[in-house]
Parts: C-alpha cells; sequence; structure tokens
C-alpha cells in the first residue's frame, strides 16, 4: 500500500531532527541538472505527490511548501489536495521566492539540509546567500529521503550508442577543438561538463537513461592534456570503447567521478556552468583550491546552432512527423465525440512508434479533452481519462525521438461545433503563431524583443499565456534545451541569448482558461538568414512543422487580412509538401479540406 | 582665432604628461551625469569639435577616439573630418567599447587621468575594472582642459523657482517621507542626490542652469535627522529661504558640498546611484569608511509615474502644444520649397515662446531637409542651413518647456510630391508608430517587449533605425529621462524598468539613409490601466499628442487595413481635440484637409 504524503513527510522530519535541521529542500533534480529526471531521481514527486516537470518542495518542521510554475498551478492544487503542502506560485504578484521566504520566515541559527548533487550550482549559490542574510546555515548531506523510499526504481544504466557519422555533420575532434578555443577565450584551461544532453553532443553519442531524452549518465572533464568520461560500466560497449580509444578518451567509472574530482588540482582555471554543474562539484573545487570561472557553457552555445548537415535530418524528420500527426489529426477529427484521452495519446504514439526511425517518444503525449487542456501538461492516466464530447476544444502536443532529430508540435481541434468565444481565442491565439513564424528582425534579436508578437493577439483579448512562447529543441535530444527562448521576463539563472541562423525554437502561444478549455497551436521554427545590408543582418523563421490548423476553429472574421494571407499561405505550404507523403486517399482528400483556403 | 583641435590636443598631451599620464578622458558631463551640458562643461565639445550631445573622448599620446552611437555617426564623421580623432561607432559590430579598448590597446603600466567629477560612479567602476585587467592605474585629478581653454563659459547660477502647488500635486513633506521609505526598503538610512532633475522633483523646485532643462545646480544630502540642499548662492533667492525655512531643509552653498561630504560620517547605510552620483562622490563616501547601497534612485523611480494633477496639466499643455505645431506645418506646407532650415526653426521657436505659458524650448529644433534629416540630431546654424526643395522630406523635431509639462514631438513632412519609396518608406514609420500606441499589454512588460511592435514595419523592410524607439519625458523637466524606456537592447547601465501606469514614453520609430533623407515621426504616450482579471492587470497608452501625420506622405497601398483605420481613428481624434484651438479659419481648414479620413 502506498504510503501518505503526510506519513512520508513525518518519516522525513525524523531524519531531519537526527541531522539538526529545521528545513529540507528536494528540488526537481537529478546530479546533472536535467529537466526531466528519470524515476530513480523522482524525490521530489515522492516527497510531494505533485508530477508536474518542475518544482521545489521545501519541508520544515511544521510546514511544507511547494513553488511551481504557471503551467502546472491547475495541476498542482489537485495533485496537493489533503497533502498539507501550500502551493506557492511562482512568478505570481506578491508571491514570495523561494529565496524571499527564506528571507522572511526562518528563524535566525535554522539549518537547511540538502543534497548537493541534487541542486545545481546556481541555485545553491542563491540559495547560500538567502541563508546567509537570514543568519541560517546550509547543510550538505546524503540524500534524507533515500532511506524512507522503500521501493524506490533502480538507476539506470542502458547502453550508449556511438552515433553514425552520417547523422552528425562535425565530428568529435572538431567539437573538442571548438571547446578548447571557447575556454581559452573565457580565460580558462579546462571545464567539467555535467549536463547529459551536452555531453551526448560533444561525443556524439546517444543513451536511453531517462525516459524520452536519449541521453546516458554521465561526467566528463576535459583538460589541456586530457578528455575523461565519466560512464556506468554497464553502458560501455564495445563499441564505445573503440571510439574512445581512436579518440584517445578515458573512460572511468561513472561512480569514481567525485572521488578523482576530489583528487584532481587543475593547472589553470576550470570552468563549469552554474546553471548545470551541480553544487558539490563546485564545492569540491573550490574547497581544493581551484580556480573557477562560472559561466555559461560553451558546449550549451555550440549545440543550440544546427550545422547543414542536421537541419538537413531535421527537415526531413519533421516532414514524416507531421504526416504522422496529419493522420492521427484525421482519425480524431472523424470519429469526433466518444473517444477517452488516453486512448487517443497511445494511438498517436503506437503510429509514431512504428515508424522505422522513431525510437522514442521526446516527451509523454499531451491529450487533453475540455477543461483538462487548461492544464498546460495535463497527463491523461488509467485512473483518469476524460470522454471527447461535442463543443469542446481537444489539444495533443506530442513529439518524437527520430534518428535525425526530435520533435514536438502541438494542434487544437473542434470536436463539433465550438462556442463563437472559443473559436475567436482559438483564432487569435492562431494570429499569434502565424505573426511570430512570419516575423523579420534584426541579428542581435533576442526571443525576449521577438515575444510579443505571439502574445499581442491574446493579450489584445485581456488574456495571457502564464509561460513562455518558446524554448530551443535538442537534435535527437532533449526537446527543451537553451541558451535560446521566447519569453516576456527572465526566469532567474535565464540568460538573454541572441536568436542565431540554425538555432530551433518553439512557437507556441495559447489560452488556458482554469476549468474550461485550453488552446495552444505549436510550430517549431528553424532561424535563418534573410538578407544583410549596410543596416545589419537580417534573420527570419523558416516552419519546420507541416500540420494543417483545424479551420473549423477557425473564426475567419477574427482574422485580419494579413493574418488570413498567411494562414492561406502556410496552408498551402502544408498541403504541397505534405501530400507526397499520405498514401492512403482518404488522408489525402483530409489534407486536401483541412488545408483550404479560406 | 579658433584653436584647432589638433592644437588643442597637443597641449592636452603636454599637460598629461606633466602629471605622468598617458592617456585623458573626457566624457559629455557635468558633475551631475546630466544627459545635456550647459556650455560651461562641454569639454569634450571643445575637445573635440563634435558637438552632439552624447559622446565619449579618449586621448592618447598619439591618439585619439570618439565613441558615440547610432544618432551621431553622420554628425560625428563630418565634425571629425581633420581633427585627426578617430569616430568610434558605439554598438556596431566588430566596434571595441572602450573598456575593451582599453583592454586591448592600453600598455601594461599606463595611467588614465580623469576628473572624478565629470564622470558617473557606474562608469569610474567599470573604468578601473577595465584598466586593473590592463594591468593599468587610475587617476583622479583636478581637471586637465581647464587651464587650455582659455575662453571658456562661466558657469551659471540662475534664480530658482519654487513651484506653486496647483502645479505639483503632491507636496514635498510627502515626497520626502516616500523617499525615506523607499530608503528603509532597500536597507539605507541616508542617500546623496545628484541627478539635478531628482532634487528638483523632489523639492518642486525648478531653475534655468542647463538651456531647455529647468534645473538648478544643486547636491542634496538626506540623513534621517536631516536635509541638507546645497545650492549656488546667487540662486538662493527670499522665495526658496522661506520654503526652506518652512519645511526644515537646511541651505548650503553649492561650493562646500564636496569639502562637508569628506567630513560627513552616516550612522546607517547611505544610498548613491552610481549612473548619477559622480565617480568622485563615491571614492569620498568610500574613503571615510561609510557603508554605501549602489542602487537605482528612489527619487527617479518616483519623478517617472506621473500623477493625476500632473497628468491633467499635462494634457492640456500637449494640446495647446499641438496647435502650434500644426499651425506651423500648414506654414511650412504651404510655402513649400524655397524656405531654409533656420528660418523655419526661428518661426517655430517663435510661435513656441510666444505663448504666455511657454518658457523655454526643451531642446534645439531639429528643422531638417533631405539628407540632413539622416542625422538625427541634427540642428541647422547660420553657417549651414540648407533650402527645402520639391520631392525631399522634411522633419521637425521639437519641444518647449511650459508652466505644466515638458512637449517633445517629431513630425515629417513631404516637400511637394516624393518618389514612391521614400512614401513607402514613411508609410511603414506611420505604421511602426501606431501599432505601439495602440498596443495592450500585461503589467510587468518593460520597453525591451513593445520595441518590436514599431520597429517591425521597418525591419520587414530589411531596415532598421539605430536608436532605442521611445524613452521617458519629464514633467516641467528634462525631455529624456528614465528608468523606462523603449529599445531592443539595454546599453550598459540602462536598466529594464516596467512601464507603469503614469509614466510617459515616446514613440518615435523612422528610417535614416545617410546623404539621402531620413524620416521619424514621434507621439508621446501615457502608460494608462485598461482591465484587470485574474490574469494579471492590462495597460495600454493614452496619446498625448495630436498632430495630423502628413497625408501626402503615405502609401495607402503600403498600410494594412488595421493600420489605414488605426491612422484614420487618430486623425478624427486628431480633429475633434485640436479644432476648438484654432481660430484662424485657415487653420482650421488646413486641419480639415490634413485630418481627412484615407
Amino acid at each position: 500500500m502506498k504510503m501518505r504524503i503526510s506519513e512520508i513527510l513525518e518519516s522525513l522530519r525524523i531524519s531531519m531532527g537526527v541531522n539538526g535541521a529545521q528545513w529540507y529542500l528536494a528540488d526537481t533534480a537529478d546530479p546533472h541538472a536535467s529537466e526531466y529526471v528519470s524515476p530513480h531521481y523522482a524525490e521530489r514527486e515522492f516527497l510531494s505527490g505533485f508530477t508536474g516537470s518542475a518544482g521545489t518542495l521545501l519541508v520544515g518542521i511544521e510546514t511544507a511548501l511547494l513553488w511551481t510554475d504557471g503551467r502546472y498551478y491547475v495541476q498542482a492544487e489537485k495533485e496537493l489536495k489533503d497533502s498539507g503542502i501550500t502551493l506557492m506560485r511562482s512568478g505570481d504578484a506578491g508571491v514570495l521566492s523561494l529565496e524571499q521566504y527564506i528571507e522572511k520566515y526562518f528563524a535566525s541559527g535554522d539549518t537547511l539540509f540538502l543534497d548537493g548533487k541534487l541542486i545545481s550550482a546556481e541555485k545553491g549559490l542563491r540559495l547560500k546567500k538567502a541563508l546567509s542574510s537570514a543568519g541560517c546555515k546550509i547543510k550538505i548531506g546524503r540524500n534524507l529521503t533515500h532511506v524512507i523510499w522503500k521501493d524506490r526504481p533502480a538507476d539506470s544504466a542502458e547502453e550508449i550508442r556511438v552515433l553514425p557519422p552520417e547523422l552528425c555533420g562535425c565530428d568529435y575532434k572538431q567539437k573538442l577543438k571548438d571547446l578548447k578555443d571557447a575556454l581559452a577565450e573565457a580565460g580558462a584551461e579546462a571545464c567539467v561538463l555535467c549536463a547529459l544532453d551536452e555531453q551526448m553532443w560533444l561525443f556524439n553519442l546517444r543513451g536511453r537513461d531517462i525516459p524520452c531524452n536519449p541521453v546516458a549518465y554521465a561526467y566528463t572533464v576535459v583538460t589541456k592534456q586530457k578528455v575523461s568520461l565519466y560512464a556506468k560500466e554497464r553502458a560501455v560497449n564495445d563499441e564505445l570503447c573503440a571510439f574512445a580509444r581512436d579518440e584517445d578518451i578515458t573512460l572511468r567509472p561513472y561512480e569514481d567521478f567525485y572521488k578523482d574530482l576530489t583528487d584532481l588540482h587543475f593547472e589553470g582555471a576550470v570552468l563549469l556552468d552554474p546553471k548545470s554543474c551541480n553544487f558539490l562539484i563546485l564545492r569540491i573545487l573550490q574547497r581544493n583550491g581551484n580556480r573557477t570561472v562560472c559561466a555559461d557553457s560553451p558546449v550549451k552555445a555550440a549545440k543550440a546552432v544546427k550545422n547543414e548537415k542536421e537541419q538537413e535530418w531535421i527537415r526531413k524528420v519533421y516532414l514524416e512527423d507531421s504526416a504522422v500527426l496529419t493522420r492521427f489529426l484525421r482519425y480524431v477529427k472523424e470519429q469526433g465525440a466518444g473517444q477517452d484521452e488516453l486512448s487517443l495519446a497511445r494511438r498517436l504514439d503506437e503510429m509514431r512508434l512504428s515508424l522505422a526511425d522513431c525510437s522514442d517518444l521526446s516527451f509523454s503525449t499531451i491529450s487533453a479533452f475540455g477543461p483538462n487542456a487548461a492544464m498546460m501538461h495535463y497527463e491523461a492516466t488509467e485512473e483518469h481519462s476524460d470522454v471527447l464530447k461535442e463543443g469542446g476544444f481537444y489539444l495533443v502536443d506530442s513529439g518524437g525521438q527520430y534518428d535525425g532529430g526530435t520533435t514536438d508540435v502541438t494542434r487544437t481541434l473542434a470536436i463539433g461545433e465550438v462556442p463563437a468565444e472559443l473559436k475567436k481565442q482559438f483564432t487569435r491565439v492562431c494570429a499569434g503563431m502565424l505573426a511570430l513564424q512570419n516575423a523579420v528582425f534584426l541579428s542581435g534579436a533576442a526571443g525576449r524583443n521577438l515575444d510579443i508578437l505571439a502574445r499581442q493577439p491574446v493579450w489584445e483579448m485581456a488574456m495571457d499565456y502564464k509561460c513562455g512562447t518558446g524554448h530551443g529543441v535538442g537534435y535527437m535530444l532533449n526537446v527543451h534545451e537553451g541558451p535560446q527562448n521566447i519569453r516576456t521576463k527572465l526566469q532567474p539563472g535565464q540568460t538573454d541569448a541572441e536568436l542565431l541562423p540554425g538555432m530551433l525554437v518553439s512557437d507556441e502561444p495559447g489560452v488556458y482558461v482554469a476549468g474550461s478549455h485550453g488552446v495552444r497551436i505549436e510550430n517549431i521554427l528553424l532561424v535563418q538568414h534573410k538578407t544583410e545590408n549596410s543596416d545589419g543582418e537580417f534573420l527570419c523563421f523558416e516552419p519546420l512543422t507541416w500540420v494543417p490548423v483545424d479551420l473549423d476553429a477557425i473564426d475567419a472574421e477574427a482574422l485580419k487580412p494579413h493574418e488570413r494571407e498567411w494562414l492561406n499561405a502556410y496552408h498551402a505550404k502544408v498541403r504541397e509538401k505534405l501530400m507526397p507523403l499520405l498514401r492512403d486517399p482518404e488522408d489525402a482528400a483530409f489534407l486536401h479540406r483541412a488545408t483550404r483556403e479560406i
């Protein structure tokens, strides 16, 4: 029988007492600051019952609080019910941040206990500062949850795959050389890489340790003389050994990393990215007297710009993915009301995974009808899967991991005839999506400059979506990646990255009305060079997603003439690009109808 | 006879040698970090011959460089010709910043000499950091230019005016209380105010020490117990003495400020704004062991939000100013080609200054035809004043200091029939101006979020204007004020201020084609509450400027339908609001024609 959250927290509080701590912090984290964590690291979920992909739990002797962002308000409210945990809506007016809470409510002399591997160096430093100004202490030690967590899932160590050159476009030698140049530029001689996707990218490897994220647990230390890759022994196969031998990479056991790091003394400065390196790594390096340069990882920036070969693969894969989704949309529209969310999600997942080059989903499919779609990251389950009804919106946000790219796409469909007000909202969201997709901008612009193009039509209705408009997308890697993003404001620790040709960003405005409905339309865009003159270089977007936007949900009157032209032009291209991929004449007929000029 | 720039620089270099300095820095600055400086402080202009309102001159033993921004490239190129001074285009790709130049070109051991009063603390700290990383020293001392500058204009000390309550809307007592609250909030007990407009605002005083800026030279020290105002003795009249006595303000001579400051020891932390306090003040405070809090001045933030009374006055004054400009535009359009820039500027200035409540211009009128309009801050002079010709654009950017507000407005007029390409550019600039004016945005948005609304139509033509879209505007104060602005990127030291109800911003996109033409259309906007719901508070803009946009320069085909509606709606309101102010039937007829529906 499952333990109740209140029981779990009581057990934790006993451990806290034994360790002389008044507070315990559990972030959503593994030792690599991964956005999505494997079940083995789902500590915050185990302690709180909240299943969202982002949230920070703070447990005190008498109190417990969970911070999460706008995507999860509705879901967190539901899941935290009866847990005794207070929901803190990050970023809402008047809501204290974790640091502000510490400064306001911690008593002088209090101790906060945390697992230093399970928090990023950046967050750790921010906490330390807040604690110190409140006269409190931080204690870094072994994880306190581990002993309570009887059925904790085992850690994963799947075999690592060496990517064939035809999928890469840039070999490890070149990437290592570029990295060393970037380190020199930043005044460093060495670096520690902790983010899993960065290491996968650098070595052209892929793993399967985190569901939907083709990464393997690893640490990397690059010095002038030597490159050491720490990987789990079960994950290392002959192929990887041969690659490491050929490329002069020292393979070391994952478990030995912290011991090795403690013994290491770097000659020059060592660069680490405080956003992806965990707090323990920073503390070990500093304790040993190493000179550290805290800076954005050069690998992160390099990885975000896709090379020509990658771009070719991505175009091909997105087209294939668009065809699958379009076939699925036809199914949903034709079956109409009566279907249930979970069966639909499973059908779409099977359609994707039946493709020869699709090995996994890129995240758990969001298949949500009516009020469920107001929860941005809703997931239908065996226990709860609603049935589609006439007059509502069905939202599906999904993607796959392909040999040749990671996809992500959202469409919202009208089931039967939907009320005029919903149509209007859908139409304005569509206008926002198209406005961003058609933007022309000067090189140097960041996502913050562009965000309003997608958001303005929503703001004009006196509505807002409490999340960013767009995120970067990995290449056969994580579906969310930085440094680029399209947001109104930066969140703490986020940087204002310029949009560079070769970067991918999602374009996904929406409206979310709690208890009623949700609309999101998402295309993935590739930043492209447009023209250059004495005023500078101008950039634009190439859409990668080619899926019809449901015209049954469009109120043509609510489109400005140029927006209507954008939509018709997009649909004409969808038809042109997708038709050759649809063999079934009924699919073709659907596409024809779905992309008609309005 | 005027000394040549090369001779001046040679004399300066001798002084530098005597002082053991290899480098000398002259910023555009007075001791109060004023944007516009009085002739007495025009050191950078004296040394370089460059007359723009922004620029930093660095003089070395063999070299001299001047950094200025995009508004002044064309003008600076012209004025620096034959001076031996290299123009550094700030912000252009590949152009080193001053700090980067220091790090790259200064030899280890070099000394940079500067007048610590004539550079802001923030710039001083940045310089110090760059110098220290280049192994160089900074030497703060008496101004080196003073001895060379034989005909240096005398310093100004005009009488200070105490504003009548009916012009204020908020009295000094309340403002002081708010300031003390803000200081406590920032963890400080005292503050030093150096910015002149902040002091004028706090005390409800006005001066006349800087042309077009109704400010008086002053320093203010606020502690828990005492408020000291340092003013020039000649500026202090009976009225000010009585006010100071009533309000318990200690009046001290301006000249004694640095001596007093050196002797002062503050009980708690003292707040100073490094952007407006000069470097010497910071050094004195720190040398004396005072704890300093470097933060944005709370007065700056408070001053930017206009109270209800101020808003009433501003509306009235902007309408009056709009009527004057409209009458002037009629004159220009009717007279057409053949007039000269300087005469036109003088006519407009006279028209404004003949109004009973207009005491000064808010900046030197920009009256520019053809290629001259490509220089954003061009000023026609006796020596150079071009004649308007058929087929070109005439740009006039001007404003007044009124009892009840500071105005700023730009219009561009077609003289005769202009080429289609110019019309198209004008039309797209107009579309950008209208898009920003009609924006709806969520509270919390900053100017950086909104900038693209005005700039997108210009970017779509693969053009860009190398300046911000908008700036704050003072109330009976400086025509440029912060903290708000509307820009793509922040400049060093600029903060990302949220737009708050009650703030003014200018909305002035443009195109500038060197050697050919310039277009700028500028309205001033007041941030207003629009509506509030569970998604937050939504804001919008109330236009304050009511002046026709020249329809002869509009290519109706280049307007999207909703843009045409915006323009027609704006013109209908211009007509409605302005008509009662125009007594001359021919002015009324002009307004009628100029605001016709298209």
